[in-house]
Formats: structure tokens, C-alpha cells, sequence
């Protein structure tokens, strides 16, 4: 069962955690300035020490990939649109998607691990566990004043990116998220919208400081802060929920889902934000695993990586109307 | 059981066919020229005629009803809104609504006979028998040469008036409508939409000639007329429930009226429109009759007089929204 079909802590407000580590080995320049053969040899290197301590993972060349495939795999924060665009590198990835190395991207390791819900604490752990087994093995550039060197200044130090999905749709009706933003910004906390136009509610909370504090520092400061947002997104839910317009658009938005012939992914993505509010609340009584797993299996490219790969956007918006009616009907 | 509750012949096509003689009394001025006592007495006069002939009808003077129940009344096609506005005349009215006489409107008597489907000659038959009963007792103004005699010269003759309410949403989204309008009024026939901006793609298909040609031989000519539009129209619908995107419009309607919380007459007029397609054409399988129902008796003022006559639109929207999920879930 993949990591998007499971529920986690928090999971009225929380939709996923994520902690991402950026790893450079000492012995190489940085990507931007490697050929074509040393990166492949890193990727290979790296997948070969992982393998070899028993840690299952497919190696999946970028160049080996057809477009709706790579697309796909951005569509599910696998990977950045700049590496596959790039074609050199490689991802490695196991079975519940939950962990995924890209190789020689911005720098030469990439380590991410997704949780459903809120788990900071466990994604960290996961993540950390990898890094040590890459870390008895590989030399990694390290400075005992900068921390890990990676390409962009941003990231150096623990090299840790951690982030979570959060639904804030009574927030977002409410007008705060722009006074939100700007508040958790004074934290160090970047809170910005997932989808263009603010599409499904969806809000990704990252830290943005990696340079002079710990990893255990950073995910706790996070954590703290995700669950006061969550806190008072709740409060806002229990008015929204009263109101009579919010009700009917609940509703209805449950019979377009399960009605519907034609669906863009945009539109699933503004029911499922309806929808979802509509479980938590006790309007509705659905399986939020399948919504939420349909949030990412509905997206364009992973319809048609799906589907052969040749489907054009009416054909897709079909497919995607029946997988929707057949999860739910 | 309501007329409206049932389904006649070409019911895919045909909603109802309605048969409306206008008659006056030679002993009177039109009511124009009539004071309120006058009036009255008329009314009560033919009460009394059916009444005592075993007609049993209700008799509803206008200064009785709410202003809900009077536009009610005019919503269900039962009264003009010019004989609700000027409150001196009556209504006599059968427990189906089938038959109804407007008393003192522009005529002493309005006899109207609805049936469900095409039903021309059951309608006109069922109105001429209650004429004929009328006739036995009053001293109708006719003109061998005109006629009957009524107030406005376009009644002249026959005094009668038949119409056909048809569903055209194959022909209306084929953009044939202004076209057909204009060929049957070379035959004497006017076609009109039911509603504002062609809400619900429905249309009354009336004659217009009353002078020089009998009762039957205008039914027949109109008739003759239904048919070919019925047939017209069923063969754009074969292509119609083809489209991928009137499909989705189908299924999606019924999602909406099954499940939403709030809904405008306006809307339900527009949904009904393409689930009675939906319907007719095989592709949903709910109650045609359940459906026509609501057409009726969700408009506006008909769902204030059913709930106390005291809602705002909004509260109107809540109680039309519950009656169509409860009717349809």
C-alpha cells in the first residue's frame, strides 16, 4: 500500500510530512560540473552501497523514463522538474513510495522520506537511518563550522529540508492565509500554497533555517508550529461547517465526485478539498484514504503514465471521472 | 394523483397538453365593463350550474387567497397573472388540476383541461363535455358567422386555445429552435419557450388560428405538427447522448439534485432538463413522473404556499433542495 493510501497523526489537518536531506561526497565537484559518466558512476555507487546493506529500493535512470512516467513521478514530489528535465541522474525508490533518492540532482544525493499525517519525528528517523548507512561508506563533504556543503547556500549545514501538507480550507476561507504566511515567516517557516491560485486548500509549511541549529531543533519548531495552525484551523472549521452554502457545497461536491463522466484534475482537486472538510466534520461518511490517494493518482501525467502514456487531456479527464466514480461509487 | 404525477403518450417529448375554451354569457358586457357584484354573481351562477350537474370543482374566489397561493396557482399554469392581480374573480378548480375555469378573467369563462403527454383529443373532449353542460344552462354570446364571441378579437370562433408543452433539449442545443419557430408560424402555429432565456429547453407549441376552422381540424394540424418535432427531436437526441460532455452534464445533474443542500427553481429547472433527457434516452434510471412533479411544485411561490407562505429565497432554497434529494435519494 503506498504512503498516500495510509492515515497518520493530525490527518483532519495534516496531509503529509516530509523531510528531505542533501548529501554532497567529498571526492566530486558538485553535479553542475560533472560529465555525463562520473554522475553515472555516483548513481551507481550509491545504489550499489545501499543494496549491499539489504536497504530495497528500484534504481530508475532518468533517461530510461518516457515523459508521462518523469512528470508523474514530480506530480508525486518524487522528484524536481529540473531533474528530470535533466536527464543524467537517477532516482532510487521503494515500494510504498515513501523513500526516494534522487542522484546527482542539484547535489549528488537527494534523500527524502515521506509519512502520512504528521510524523516529523519518524520520517526524520527514516531518513537519518539511510544517511548514516550512505554516510559508513561514503565520504561526505562536511565542515565542522558549515555543516554539509551542498551546492546552494540554503541548505547548508544539516542539509535538511522538512515540510508538511496541510488542508487549512476554513483558514483559507476565512482570508488568513496571507497574515499567516507572514507571521510564520518571522519563525524561519515558509507557508505557501501547493497548487496554483491556492487550489485545494492545500498549504506546504517547510522550514527555511539549516545553517546553526539541529535537525532535532528544526523539526520541533516545525512541529509546534503545525500544530497551533492545525489548532486554529479546527476552531475556523467549526464555524465554517454551520454555514448553509458550506453544507450544500460539501454535498454536492460528494454527487459531482460520484456522478461525474468528465473531471479535470483542477476540479478534483477543489471537490476534494470540499469533500475532505466534509469527513472530518462528520457530514460526510467516506473513505478518506481513497480521496486522499486519489488526490495524487488523478494528476495528469500520472493518469496517463497509467494509461499507456498517449491519452490527450479529454481522454485523461474521463478516465480520471471513472477512477473517481469507481473509488467512491 | 396529480396530472402532473403521471405520464401520457410521447411522454419523452411531450409534457402536457393543455385545452382552454374561452366563452361568454350574451346577457353580459365583457367583465371589463363588469362591477365587482356583478362579477360575483356570474361566478356563483356557474358554480352552481356544475355544481348541481355533479361537476365537482372547488370554487376559490381570488380575495381568498394569499398572495403566495394565488401566484402559486399561476405558476402551475391554473390561472393568468392578470386574473390573480385584479381579485374579484373565481377559480373553480378539480382535486387533480386537470380541470379548471377562470371566472370574470377577460372572458365570463375560462375552461382549461390539462393532461399529461399528447392527449388533444381527451383534453378537448373533456373540456367540450363540460361546455356542453354549460351551454344546457346559459346563453353563450355566438355569432353564426364569428362564432363564439370574445373579448379579445383573436379568440373569435373556435374561443379556442391548445397548446402542447414539449421538451426540446436535442433540438435547442442544435441551435434549431429560431428556425422551427419560424416554419410552424407559417402554419398558424406559435412556438415559444416556457421560460426565461429557454430555461430547461422547454416549449409551448399553441395554435393561433380560432376563426374559419373547426375545434378538430385545428387539434389535428397541431398534432399533426407535435409529432414531426417528437420525431425531429429523437433522432438529435440519438446524437446528442453521444457527446462525451452531455454524457458528463447527464450523470453530473443527477449527482447535483441528489445530493445538494441549496437549489434556485432556476436550477432545478436546468438539471431536470438534462436528467429527464438522461431518462428518456436510457442513461439514468429514476422516475420521469418524480421529476415532473418537482418541475411543479418546486417553483417558487409553490413551495412558500406549501410551507406557511413566509420563506425568503434562501430558506425557500433549503426546503425546494430537501424535497428533490428526499423525492430522488
Amino acid at each position: 500500500m503506498m504512503w498516500y493510501s495510509q492515515t497518520g497523526a493530525e490527518s483532519d489537518v495534516v496531509l503529509s510530512t516530509r523531510i528531505r536531506l542533501a548529501r554532497n561526497i567529498r571526492e566530486y565537484p558538485f553535479p553542475v560540473r560533472l560529465d555525463r559518466e562520473t554522475k553515472k558512476q555516483i548513481c551507481e555507487t550509491v545504489r550499489d552501497i545501499l543494496d549491499g546493506e539489504g536497504v530495497k529500493l528500484s534504481y530508475i535512470p532518468v533517461s530510461t523514463l518516457t515523459a508521462a512516467q518523469a512528470v508523474s513521478l514530480a506530480e508525486r514530489n518524487l522528484v524536481s522538474a529540473d531533474f528530470i528535465s535533466k536527464s543524467d541522474g537517477a532516482l532510487l525508490l521503494n515500494g510504498d513510495e515513501s523513500m526516494s533518492v534522487m542522484l546527482c540532482e542539484e547535489d549528488h544525493i537527494r534523500l527524502q522520506v515521506i509519512k502520512p499525517g504528521l510524523d516529523l519525528e519518524g520520517a526524520y528517523a527514516e531518513a537519518d537511518e539511510t544517511d548514516n548507512i550512505l554516510e559508513k561508506h561514503l565520504n561526505y563533504a562536511f565542515d565542522e563550522r558549515l555543516g554539509y556543503l551542498t551546492q546552494c547556500p540554503t541548505n547548508l549545514g544539516t542539509g535538511m529540508r522538512a515540510s508538511v501538507m496541510l488542508h487549512l480550507p476554513a483558514l483559507a476561507a476565512a482570508g488568513n492565509m496571507t497574515r499567516l504566511a507572514a507571521t510564520v515567516a518571522k519563525l524561519g517557516i515558509t507557508l505557501r500554497s501547493a497548487n496554483a491560485d491556492g487550489a485545494g486548500d492545500i498549504y506546504q509549511l517547510s522550514n527555511q533555517v539549516t545553517l546553526g541549529i539541529s535537525e532535532t531543533a528544526a523539526t520541533e519548531n516545525l512541529k509546534s508550529i503545525v500544530l497551533q495552525i492545525a489548532s486554529q484551523e479546527r476552531q475556523a472549521r467549526k464555524s465554517l461547517v454551520k454555514d448553509e452554502k458550506t453544507i450544500d457545497r460539501i454535498y454536492r461536491s460528494f454527487g459531482i465526485l460520484k456522478s461525474a463522466y468528465l473531471m479535470t484534475s483542477a476540479e478534483y482537486t477543489k471537490l476534494y478539498s470540499a469533500v475532505r472538510l466534509g469527513i472530518c466534520e462528520g457530514l460526510i461518511d467516506a473513505d478518506i484514504n481513497k480521496l486522499n490517494e486519489l488526490y495524487m493518482t488523478t494528476q495528469p501525467a500520472t493518469v496517463n503514465a497509467a494509461n499507456g502514456g498517449e491519452l490527450n487531456a479529454a481522454q485523461r479527464d474521463a478516465v480520471r471521472a471513472k477512477t473517481v466514480r469507481d473509488a467512491l461509487g
